[in-house]
């Protein structure tokens, strides 16, 4: 590896369309400011086991780095792993600052959502104390949408995309008997439902779908729903419900079978796993209206369907890699680059940095006054917000009658 | 209505992304031949409350015609009605031809797969017993890709597409964290393989994706299957199984939870509603080698991607239509336009006429040659024959970000 001063770049969390886009981000930018680029394999745990790599022999060359935008999930290899408190254990901070000053690093970027960020803080304190002269930036990213300090998050617009697309799909293909019928659409997000919301923008010109949206921000009972299904079957043949994972009934418990055991919490203190919303409700449905239900469970797909992405997405994720790189570059420590909105129609926003402090941690909710009247879909300005997220096409490379994607470092050889 | 010779088309059966560009295809063609084109509401099932409509007056213009080749599901609404055998009971064989005469309908086209071939094959036999001059023409289309007579059927290509897409993009997301695992994808298919087999087509340039395909022409013991999991888990982290919905084991049951109840059978005698392979395999799994499984289901978004359609199976689908107007304006009765493979490489294919007898009924399996030796995967003949399938991208309208359909008849207004 080079002695000259090393940007290390990782990638953390639960992968998205958009996280590579960071990367090349990061990488063309290092690369532009004469800096080397160092990745972490696995993110920061992989760092415990010296897991990292010079990144110019894999991306060195500009059809890898284009193919790199165009792949899912996380290149480098990602991590759920919590930093202790510097206070409660300061052995990985030592081994984490001794690793660095052997590869020569003087900035780190790390790709990744709320709890990433944490991470990032939790080292850029630790740098500040010690009088590191290392600058320690987060670049968002997470399909949930739900970072603080920034209008919206790398990997939220592709998701929507793909979402908005496949309830319009589900919608028409519910659509082919002649018969009475409901169809849940089970659609990622645990606490909040920018995803689910975002399957508003599958209607078009009047034709609504999907019919109802259920965000957790906004619970119903089960009663309410399914009188509302009911009164929807008098006026139409085809019901398409949007489920979001964490919807809730309003004494607070998952719309989704009693759990059968305890609910397990991940490293962060979040309920694991959560999967079963879709189902549950069509069966209670079936069961109580009598009629013909269907659960799909988007699942992992509206991650990692790149071949649906949004140009817009993969732009903005692209631009706020490298202006990570360029905040560390100009002495910046303990901040994220960030969007700020600056006009809908056209569509417009800047770049900003914003302190990791008043981001970490946090998380961000739909408003309450974006949700339609009866607690069942959203407004217009949730409208107004999303549909710019999803905008524009990306040519990809197709290699016979597929969507090429490069190796991924994860595979090994 | 116009009182000239008028071609009356329908759709039937489960809906795929490429069936209504075969509606497109006898659209146009039987407009080049001065026919005027009916369509059936519901098909055959909906002519018994008479719902016909003039298609001239939903089509009549070329931005329509092309939204309607990039619109998933059936755009004339579908029906899985079963016509009882003449000799049982000739009334609803009078109303129809009764109801063809009242509308001057000379052709009769019926796009579906192996059921909706029945229907047709038994109005052409009645047809001739009763020396109408009424031509009955099938159409093929079923993502099953399991009709007699064609090389292959319209509607797979694309859902072959969408599931090798989604493959590759799962097996990238999969690999993301330094843990086993393993990730079942449950793929479309009661009797046959060549929708689970057609995931072969993930893999790309050494990187093997799906590890593992189970089809429902080679079974397999839970014990063989998590053997062999084990030993890929010995030389690599992530496994991805690609798992036909109708895999079953050596003694015929299926690869999933012991039914509750009865099996189901539908109007053609059925098993209805299969589902739960993967999530049945994943617990299994889970708990036989103590790691993280996933169940990933495709569910209807397999056969309703219009966005992410093949563009050979698209424009072959319009092909075929345009044959089987073609057909019947040629004197023909009781066939099917199909498809005859000339080459693999270069792909080259010719269309000819085969009798509906010879198709109705009976169901075409992968053959057991193109399966791997270890019975859990597919040969390279099996790529050969399903690569050119999936090649070629759709160049589709997209407004405000998604790809825009035209506005469903089975919606009302």
């Amino acid at each position: 590896m080079r002695s000259k001063f090393n940007v290390l770049v990782g990638q953390s969390g639960g992968p998205t369309a958009a996280i590579n886009s960071s990367l090349a981000g990061v990488y063309e930018t290092a690369e532009s400011i004469g800096a080397g680029v160092l990745g972490m394999r696995y993110g920061i745990e992989g760092l415990f086991d010296d897991k990292l790599l010079d990144l110019s022999t894999e991306l060195g060359n500009s059809v890898n780095l284009q193919l790199l935008r165009q792949t899912p999930s996380s290149y480098l290899g990602s991590c759920r792993y919590k930093l202790p408190h510097p206070d409660e254990d300061e052995q990985p901070y030592e081994k984490l600052f001794d690793l660095f000053k052997r590869n020569h690093v003087g900035a780190v970027l790390y790709i990744g959502g709320n709890d990433s960020m944490d991470t990032i803080s939790k080292l850029a304190a630790y740098g500040e104390r010690e009088k590191s002269g290392i600058r320690f930036v987060g670049v968002p990213k997470t399909i949930d949408n739900d970072l603080e300090g920034t209008d919206h998050t790398p990997g939220y617009g592709s998701a929507a995309k793909f979402i908005a697309t496949s309830v319009a799909e589900i919608g028409r293909d519910s659509s082919v008997y002649d018969l009475k019928n409901v169809t849940f659409v089970e659609i990622m997000g645990r606490n909040t439902g920018w995803l689910a919301g975002s399957s508003v923008l599958a209607s078009q010109e009047g034709a609504v779908c999907p019919d109802l949206i259920l965000l957790p921000e906004s619970p119903v009972t089960e009663d309410e729903l399914v009188a509302r299904i009911a009164e929807l079957l008098n006026e139409m043949k085809s019901v398409v419900v949007a489920v979001s994972e964490g919807a809730r009934r309003p004494d607070g418990t998952l719309m989704a079978e009693p759990p059968t055991s305890a609910v397990k919490l991940d490293a962060f203190g979040h309920e694991a796993a959560l999967s079963g919303a879709s189902r549950y409700l069509a069966t209670v449905t079936a069961n109580r209206l009598g009629i013909k239900t269907r659960a799909v469970e988007f699942s992992t797909l509206q991650r990692c369907a790149n071949h649906l992405a949004s140009a817009t997405d993969l732009d903005e994720a692209y631009t706020l890699g490298g202006m990570g790189v360029r905040a560390a570059s100009e002495g910046a420590t303990g901040v994220i680059p960030a969007i700020r909105r600056l006009s809908d129609q056209p569509y417009l926003i800047e770049y900003v940095t914003v302190n990791i402090a008043d981001v970490a941690n946090r998380e961000r909710k739909v408003p309450l006054d974006w949700i339609r009247e009866d607690g069942m879909g959203v407004t217009d300005d949730f409208v107004r917000y999303a549909r710019p997220l999803v905008c524009g096409e990306v040519a990809n490379l197709y290699v016979d009658g597929l969507p090429h994607h490069i190796h991924m470092l994860t595979w090994g050889r």
